[in-house]
């Protein structure tokens, strides 16, 4: 639940719009919404400042479901990751408009409203292959409220195409780079800006890549300083992150 | 070397107090300073605003003093990190005054001057034993210009011992948790506040922990988001990361 | 076989109902019911107090149906675990009324009577996506004999869910715990409880969680004490243990 | 701070033997006490019902003599284990007779009451160098107010060694198993009784046990159910959870 | 080709029935039949007295049909493991009634003559999920010319299963133990005899398990003596092993 | 872009065949193509002398077909590693005669042209799962220019089938060696020549070869000397070093 | 308590030396010796035909010391492994002359009696490293009656040097071979002979060998057939496996 | 033995100055020379084109110097590695001057004599703490015969400190690149230059590192090609494959 919401509560109160008894049911189901088989923490957006995100992966379509459709009725947002299009075919067909997909991010978003974009995060990726994570970090700091840019495809092996780039690392708050294989990009980003650069390790590359440990272990070991790194694959925890660095920048 | 000395070269050779070709000289040793076993990097805190860190061990005594007296000779700045008590004391009975040592942080500054502190980190640990690379943390916040202030022992085995505390994540820029053992720590600080949290796994605890291992894997995996993990036992890589995130801030 | 089922073999025999021959075959075939590619041990509900448990996966239709029937002649008891429903209708078709399935628990019982419940066994999940773990745990507890009650979706991400709760854990003989991602949740129960908490890692989670390594790993580094872990995804080893420890409570 | 304690403080106030702001005073430092490298926990024995426990290796001896002479002057009670015999002789020295040391458990006591003892702990190991590990678990449970039986060097290569002490088990409320290389022994046991098992894989062993690992994944994977597993060389942890079970039990 | 086959050709070049060129033309293929993408060892009966053993995975339907082929050109012997149904199907059709299939086992043969058996060989499972690679160890067993005898089911959660089975290991010259999850029955077994043990790891199991990890590394740090351990679900080496010990007792 | 056509460029500006404003057009896009999603390597012909790859998989069929193209259009070559039969159709289907598939070595040329061969690689397989693999390290190197010799499945385990086969490491430049299982055949060959040996583990085996990571540990602690290893079924790897080096061998 | 011990004992009661009470005494003790921090299985002799073997490290000096003393007490026999210089200082100190050490072995028996050799042992070693490993398995065979051969420094790097050995291969019973780094001789000696292979892992090497693991990883996967495995460094375990495998063929 | 000493002998013989019997004595110890312990390689030589190589570590003092004894009786060479100034010390004192000790590189030679140097080998390390393994590496690159140059702490970084210094690159024929961390540099290197790059993973970081697992992870997972990988810390296995390059290059 969003404070603008709360103030509304109190607000149509105040007008006798609603009596305190409703006002009081409204705010009483805070911090959480009991649905048995999830507690939906609208109270995330009070201490987080950003909507609610539900893993969608092991949980079932009706779980799925049900926990879109109380966040609708309550006026709320909510973030679904990692949803197949499947899925979001049938909330769309039962919710309808409030229900947006972004198809490459694999991301649903429900009763999200667009927030006025503060700061800019550059999203830049070793690989094409990478891309897919990189939209899911894109549309995670687009939704959180951050103006996004993205550098594709400029990997360590031919450097002239990332230095070819350097003047758009200055004008970035925080930057998201993201690689599989040997994930070398971060160091070598990390290196040339004095911007925090947040390490996305992918699981692209096969063999001793190990799903995306030769990049994760290298991104940890990094020789640079000024990165931090989430899990593997994690676009949303990526675009999180840069979300709360940036709002930490520009709130008053 | 910092702007301000290029600055001042270049006042210098306007009041004639150099000649063209001693300034060149000057100039032309950047952007590193090549000692065959080192290149010193006097460039870096042109591009990242920090000065360079030398990772101690696995360097020689005489190659660690040769590298610090080269830097004071440019009249530039330096961190080790890692300092043994017995290093730090041939450091000081050759080189003097200009080096400081932090011995609970293990680090050796070289020529360093207190910058005016900018923004606040809150260092917070799990455990009394974490503190050794809180501390690392905290030091080298504090060398790169931010105001430090240490919450300590604080693990989710005793949750009060935390939300008695919860007023100082809000007076705080970014948070910086440490935790050894199960590393639950930071999931649970990044889910009660909206501030960028840097997460340390430190290598406390035993067997299934395998070495920072446990706590590295669950700081990954985390559950809330807006938390960024350094290499294990890294206090100096989290305190580099939150200056970085401060001074992007508060700078101008 | 259960012990009341001696007993009552011994009966028969002193009413004269059976012979001595006939009284020996039966007491014969203990301790276990030799299928050649099982041996039932019907002996186990004597050792263990629990009907025996058979892990489905790796076992062929066939010998799955073949012991289910062996159990049902002798009117014996036994839990089947991680059932798909396709060998669930397989079986009810063949063997009638005296199979039972748990679908959500993935358990089918065959024979087994409702005993009469005994002590409070509170299941706890982080997430949504821990349920069906969880209740394969919940079902065990039940049919070994335990009253459950779940609370579910409480992580550590958003702790007021949790500790809106407390009052739960006081009413509790025993606690299962389950967590998939970084798996702190035990640790946060264990640290505001004097009950015993069992602790389940569960495989949801992605890349650094290692199909629930992380959470494996977290739960035996826990900062906390009283716990207990189980395999990850054990929702019957959970259960059973819980049941053995309330069955050892409150048998005279 | 033991219940008994808090309920004296009130007498006394009571009595009139301090004011209300001593009373406060008193209580106010409740839940923790703020050593600002640790906060001591005096609040666990009111929620867990067992006196804070602090694992001594990584702290500094100035820090464990520090918690040890607080805790002593509150009247409290801590438990310190992995205590070397020079860190305790230096504890003796400072804080006399309420110290005491069990060395082949290395544990220390600080303050620690004898409990009257309730219910019957069995502690076996699988070799003899199982043994310090076992009394670590041992001592806890006597601390902590169990009557505890050892059965030592009885693993599986000589079943007849277990077999012949079968008996035992029956006699006890909750069996510690410990055991290194396979971790065959717990298995084993909990096949044999219906009571609560506890299984400690120890470090016992090379190569491919790597350092417990082998163990601790056996004990996790066993075929037999009612058997709960904690950190590999963790004699605590077990000896604790054997407590809250015990406890749990017996407590009116 | 087996010596025979050699002696052979040597017989009908004496008696003129081929001539020299031929005979070398036979000869020079040996010591290997170059079909580029395989080099038969038919010279492995030679050196191992046993058929050459053909893995089936990764090779593509065309290269075992090829393979097949060409030994039965030869009158020579081959056994190929892992082979699906659909194979055998193909190479049923292609090649005849010299082709035998041992569908619980995996195994087909070509051209494989039945030997006389010589001494005896147990094999041993914990559960009934280890059965279809003890039917590869048993069937291996019974091609090389070994007399097997199977003993199912028998694991540590319920030793009487097992001890009551003991005059069996008497009898036996090799043991072959197998077992899934903890892999613990292969130290049981080798602490009641003095036969040599084959232990087989299988990935019957899950979670910790980690595919047949846990199994192998625990037979590795097994306990009891005696004991050679094979790769896990490695059916045929342990039947080629056992094989091997025994042909080498009876050949005289 | 190779340097062949850099030159064609400059004669035909030279001829006035085109405007220097087209000249320079041309050689502007230099030295990437930005496709936004790729950033084409047009540059990596003339820094390594060899066509850009392209990994395909984790690029959609979209992206794959977007590339070939305009390598196509620019007249330029690459070479598309790991593609299906399914992918290549449809290139082939799109972009017609200039795209040709080898499909043993699942790769697809576009616009390579044939180089005159230079030195001579040997390829050498343990077994005839190895193929494949094998087969793409082939390909790689015709098309990069060398002759190829395929010698395959000769491994330890039937060591006349090497040794029988040696005179052809003398004529080699280089010897690439692929085995899955323990990976032993490089350290042997290695042992035999002094010719330059190319490990490549691969991921034939099963249990604790761990998808090819026996055979990489093993390669990479080899007791031979004279190996370079590159990742577990990394034909491409292999063949593109086996180029450089017989490239710097022979080139003037 | 070796059988002729029994016996001995029955004779003595039979002459009427000793009393019926004190016959059963004496076998009371049967089937172990319990002194409380040891269970000695002096009924391994009879079970298993070797003498007891006790595993040194982890056992403080007492209770090796304790163990030998009671062992020779009873006129038993025992070996202890990887027992340094000091402790069997000590122990020949206090023990006098039945006590004898192998110092390259690092073995020390307690009066174990030369038993008449039968069969032939071949140990093999891949390096000079591996002799200390190597000396274990040999002396273990001699001391469990065997006749010893070694073979040393006969590794894959040159092949030559294994070869001009083979025909020692045939004249072997069992052959044992040990290598360190890859691991791959095992494989090869395998492919040689149709005598069975008990291959012993070391820990030479470095890196990537991981103490032991690639070796481990490679025997385990072999393409080679009759081979059994046994721990990383465990010399013991496999000359007592290639003892009982000699004792199962030449004992009538 | 070194194929000139092989000519000599045969001239001597011609010569008439040792007898048909000497000069069989001195071949018949080829191909190897039997010292029980070791089977000194002097025919590695003619294979390899490169004195045998004698890893030290878990080798005796009094084998190491029997080995050199017998290497210079026999006017031979070898090169031992990772030799501890103590040991040379002994080397030195009893073998006198045909020993030389290159300390930085741990290596000692024993009766090498220098080479005509053929080709540039450049050696590259990221950090200082690469350096005693570039040594190695320089030195074995020296011996057998190749010009060497270093570029030494050129990191990823600090980009700039690397392409200063890219004409290097055009001058060499092999690139050997070493880093610790996260190992990226050999992928930054290949992206530039044509040359083969040997790529060695160093022991150097902390944490995640895994003592060089994330930098050899990272290498064989490297985005670039040209890359051949060797063994953490393998600096000597870096300059052999270097030498046999550089001699098959130049070699007529």
């Amino acid at each position: 639940m969003n404070p603008k919401k709360i103030e509304k509560v109190l607000a149509r109160l105040a007008r006798g719009d609603i009596t305190i008894a409703e006002a009081l049911e409204i705010l009483r189901t805070l911090p959480y919404d009991d649905m048995k088989f999830a507690k939906i923490d609208h109270h995330r957006e009070l201490r987080k400042g950003i909507p609610e995100a539900i893993y969608s992966p092991g949980k079932t379509e009706r779980q799925v479901l049900g926990i879109a459709k109380r966040v609708l009725e309550r006026g709320d947002e909510a973030v679904f990751t990692r949803v197949t299009p499947a899925t979001f075919a049938k909330m769309k067909n039962e919710l309808g408009a409030k229900v947006r997909y972004y198809p490459e991010a694999r991301i649903t978003t429900v009763g999200v409203s667009r927030r006025k974009p503060l700061g800019k995060v550059l999203v830049v990726t070793a690989g094409t292959s990478d891309i897919p994570v990189a939209e899911e970090a894109a549309v995670t700091c687009e939704l959180l409220g951050c103006k996004v840019k993205g550098l594709y495809d400029v990997g360590v092996a031919g450097m002239h195409r990332l230095t070819a780039n350097l003047r758009q690392f200055d004008e970035a708050d925080v930057i998201i780079v993201l690689a599989g294989m040997e994930g070398a990009l971060p160091s070598v980003v990390a290196g040339l800006t004095n911007k925090p650069v947040i390490a996305v390790p992918t699981s692209v590359g096969y063999g001793a890549n190990f799903e995306g440990m030769a990049a994760l272990l290298g991104m940890l070991s990094s020789c640079s300083s000024g990165i931090g790194v989430v899990n593997i694959d994690n676009g949303f925890g990526a675009g999180a992150l840069a979300a709360v660095i940036v709002k930490n920048k520009y709130a008053v």
